[in-house]
């Protein structure tokens, strides 16, 4: 599978093609099989990200768009419920837990789904275009942008959900089977065995959120002003090595390294490591999308947990960034290591809206308002992230114990 | 997919080499998609029961009998574990639960596993019969049978978990798109719309248990001496439309007529009425491997659990029988409709031991004894029984509330 | 505390008055505080078994033959429901597992209703005895002494919950102060030094359950017949001694001796030892009603659940005894020791009917009926039994994983 | 029961003693029996909140302190464990939800135990007094100054734990007989039928956190900068006939309305209105600790979630307050109602460290900080809040779905 760069002068409709032919691409290293498991809630089978993205495009944009398509019909009434996510405005939904059982519609149908949406699609904006419609364009144009946007976000889960699925499997298959594919792998970082520099950053009110002319999502906005207090952060995230030391000075049996809940969850878990890590014969191996690797101690570490990066901050003198500490950090000095392409960096900041953010009437405005409670934000991407979909403003989050996202952490400390 | 019955007389290779044709049968109808989800815990993949029961004849015939197969090697030695359902004795297992992640080995080579042990068993036996040993051929036919009736066993499983997945899907799958196919579908039966007539049978010492040359499973042994006092039974299976009318008198309102741990279940589980049941517009409708069809007041009650089996014998002031007086009168009475082939009947016992009952040493021990607690005997054999696997002496068992199994009930009255 | 046994020929009122008099001697060493707490949903607070126990009587008794009492008033209709354990025909109860929030009403209070239900009972005795009416004096006798048993019952579960309960507070009080209690422990059996001797059966049909003019439980009857094969007994209890032997032999880690639900029970739970059991610096040591002591290797071992004497019998190349042949040997050979007193016997019988039993109408019909699924039958009696409480076909049970019961195993064999 | 308000320039000593004596006047209305039940693990009792406050006096002050108290002697070495709350740093710990099987310490020793402390803390106070040490002196007064308000927290903590208690019970038991206890009680307020008017405050930088002398907790500080945008916020509390109005439209039934976690947890808990509510006879009633009340229309809603606050903010149009927000208004505004005395506020600000927090050495340094996670903020304080212990900048804590804490809401616009 080869991943190229988009251009960022590629037109819309031309972007359009190439992020849905890429999940296509994604899609033709497994089996119908291997796209059909769900390996715990969290998780989605890949078929269902298929689906689920072309049902986005339907629903959001044909449907939404129905007096501009003179003849809409719906592929398929029953693929309403079944492949939405969590938009209660749109109706009923298949239970998420049961997203394993649909063995039925085939992935054959669910391809023939992607074609019809696409072929819709493809003519819809031909119409929209030949009108010449300006406001019919735009309002096209934006919901498109969204559809492709969201698309490029299932891209990364469905990474995320299938190297969780292998893993589960005692066969341990490997996705690719090349050495190591550079999209999809930690590329091997030399930077990470040099020591960590700390960059200091004074105190400063300064504008955060989305600005200019870009996509962006709802709540990287409204750009507002927040006043950071002085502090320095680690010019690189934290090495496999690093973390490693951690768990050999006692890091997992400590209770005072830990936020008090984290604590119960490690206990209950019996938590000793972070996911994917193994420690066989001595020797510590990782399970990767190309099947078990040894550890390599001079890449970031990945696959912990918010409680996790936490007590490791805490047993090395430090502290999680906040998201605004983060952005003010990356919009300063963009020359500093890591900010985006290894892994998704935990900030302390718990996810709540920006002074102002409004929810968008309809069912577009369960995209991400609704989930503003008891998760935290991560900042930066991931190796697993699509090209083209990293931005200094991107809000990332998830529960405090999620740890199959390609997750881990940056050091920082208040002045 | 036709289904021949096997004559008695057949060859026990040629016996065998049926029944493995015909678990690819049933397998054939299903996709590859269709033979890896894993409804709940209590069910199965196809694509683990076509593996399971291959691996049955590579643990307990080729491995066992190995100095017989001059050059045993296994398949692929992870099967050993995948594919163990519960025999502890054998080495680890994969969690059952998680029989449904197994998107690997694809169903294809499930089906290379089959024809490899296949091949090798057929060696096996030319090379056992060609040497002319009495004991060695004794022994490889006393397996070989085992693993047959074993393999009859799971085909029954496969009907029962496939219909229990494709419930669970709201495209509501039809397995079979003929009409009726006689041999996976409740017959309509004209007698259950006659009244009910009650056969008494006398106090009598009787011998329970298997007696004779044909296979039986060790729990069916040794035959032992029994008292039953005097009883009487239905003459018929309870039907569709009787059960109805226990649902309509609140039967499932009324804790009177439960048992405590049953009432509890209801109650958390909210039932009111048995599985696969759906009241729709005032009509109640079945889902079956055809799809939903409308209910046939006329049939036997079928998915019915113990709980509610016993609730509805209460409420019809009469009881379940207990497995003795099933087997005594089935013996006494053949003729009376229903023994067999239409579903299996709860009987009020426990499933324990019968007197005498010795455990097999080895892992082959742990095929039925070790299950002797807290499960309910169900006697008769149902329209998913494969032909030729139904026994007057047969015990086949399940937790109190399960309900997917095709288990439906008789009624008995105490003199 | 003094416990008396209560001479046969007592008159019922005054074994009435005895029995109610015992109950309150039970609590009386304890604080208020002892008696309302609740240590987990199976065990009820001291306070609700007495205030239970009274509300027996005043539903069954008072309010039952309130036409005999001239002016029946409840002394608390909220007590109707606060007190009512599991008779779904009396109307709403309280959750169970919420008996241990009850502040209000205080013990004084319950004691109060105590002293007003006695004296009711008192008049109502005297009212009728007077009145010289033989039907009415027979069902007032009925009534008095199912209450008097059930009273009974529930001073053996005041023992076993109190015992729990002061098990699993850090600063373990002891019930008792004097040394050792004979009434209330297991007291030391130097017979159980001696090695076992196996008791020889004749196979027979004999009959089975309660005959004569005593009293007994619903359950124990009807009288009936029952073919037992040839087996034998062990003539005493398994001692703690030959316990222990089990566990160092590894009896907890090896799944061939458990029953399939047993094993993956005790690994859920990580049982390695009786309820009760410690071992602290090398020595086991038991909790009791006295206290922590020392395990003395030749009482009876008890504390077991179902699922461990079974575990426990297969290690000794035995089996438990169903409860026929319980019956039938301690009926032939009442010489044989422990058959009483000591500690209640698991048998592998589950709870059943009898053969033409009948469960009798109205709420009263719940005592026994209704619990028989998925628990096992236990014969004898134990050291915590009151005195004349014991009886040859008294049939008590417990679910399979039941461990603060005082139960211990006797072995058996098939011949 | 009277509770005056202490005069600020109460010396500490003085306070001390009327802060100890506080918590005995609170049990006095209970019985023993009242103050050993728990009736959640979030709750405790209040005997556990009587010998806990003393064990952090024993612990944090005696033995901390150790050098200035010649004879240190724990009063019973078991009750290190037993009343220790959450103190990783000083061992082992009861488990929290077993706290109401502590029927031993009785509530006797348990006011011995106080007794014990209290003179040996007085003696203490004369001897470091006496020793003329300022450094010894002030380290005892930083103590006792963070024991004492430590013990106001749990007198907020008993009064809302005895009111989840006696809720529980059937028979509803009022802990105070007067009419309405001023201290204890919503006070009715006319002004909550009067049109909530809005507030406006211009964007500001500005400083958060405690300044100044008096006592604070390590969360409260270190005071820093926070840039606010405009806002309004509303001058009054929520009312109950507001959040009727809520109830009426169907707001239980919106899922737009809620946070996604927010609407599952309603689901599951199948939610219908806050906690103590209850409709009878078409008449709304709410529980008290003078027992069942009818629904004042005009005083503030309380018992509420986050999740349920939330709901109501959105369906209102508005959002939470995040806390800068509150501490903003309360500083510049301290003429609008409410702030204090009525009951806790929600924000939206999770709760988190300041810039530059600090966690303290010691075990005392789990106060606080090991929380940050998962919970949010609510300032002002409630008519369960003992007198003298709000503040403008206090910081009280719960997770999303707690409901039995005083809680209600004041709404927030961004401008």
């Amino acid at each position: 599978m080869e991943v190229s760069k988009i251009p960022a002068e590629t037109s819309l409709i031309e972007r359009w093609r190439q992020v849905r032919a890429h999940s296509i691409a994604i899609a033709q290293t497994l089996s119908a099989e291997d796209c059909m498991a769900q390996s715990m809630p969290d998780a989605s089978p890949i078929k269902w990200h298929l689906a689920h993205t072309s049902w986005f495009f339907e629903t959001f944009v044909l449907e939404k768009l129905e007096e501009f398509e003179s003849e809409f019909i719906a592929f398929d009434p029953a693929f309403r419920v079944l492949f939405n996510s969590y938009y209660n405005g749109v109706g009923e939904k298949h239970p998420r837990p049961q997203r394993g059982l649909l063995t039925r519609p085939t992935l054959e149908q669910v391809l023939a789904y992607r074609k019809n949406v696409d072929q819709r699609i493809a003519r819809l904006w031909q119409q929209v275009v030949a009108a010449n419609d300006t406001a019919q364009l735009q309002q096209l144009q934006t919901l498109l942008e969204l559809g492709l946007q969201h698309e490029q976000q299932h891209q990364e889960l469905m990474l995320t959900d299938i190297k969780h699925l292998f893993w589960c499997n005692p066969l341990a298959p490997a996705m690719f089977s090349t050495p190591i594919d550079e999209a999809y792998s930690n590329p091997s970082l030399s930077s990470h065995s040099k020591a960590l520099q700390w960059q200091t950053f004074d105190a400063r009110l300064l504008e955060i959120g989305h600005q200019g002319a870009g996509f962006f999502f709802d709540n990287e906005a409204p750009r507002h002003r927040q006043f950071i207090e002085a502090f320095e952060l680690g010019d690189r995230l934290v090495s496999n090595g690093e973390y490693l030391a951690f768990i050999e000075a006692g890091g997992y049996q400590n209770p005072a390294l830990w936020l008090s809940e984290g604590w119960d969850w490690r206990q209950n878990q019996a938590l000793q490591h972070p996911l994917y890590w193994q420690l066989q014969q001595q020797h510590w191996r990782v399970f990767t999308l190309h099947g078990w690797q040894a550890l390599d101690l001079a890449q970031p570490v990945c696959h912990l947990s918010y409680f996790e990066a936490s007590a490791f901050a805490v047993w090395a003198g430090a502290r999680l960034p906040t998201e605004f500490e983060w952005e003010y950090a990356a919009q300063q000095r963009p020359d500093i290591a890591d900010w985006f392409a290894h892994c998704w960096q935990w900030t302390s900041s718990s996810y709540a809206a920006y002074p102002g953010f409004a929810i968008a009437p309809g069912a577009i405005g369960e995209y991400n308002g609704k989930f503003m409670a008891n998760q935290y934000v991560l900042r930066g991407s991931s190796c697993f992230t699509p090209a083209g979909h990293s931005r200094l403003t991107y809000r990332n989050f998830f529960p405090a114990t999620a740890r199959w996202q390609m997750s881990g952490l940056r050091l920082a400390r208040s002045l």
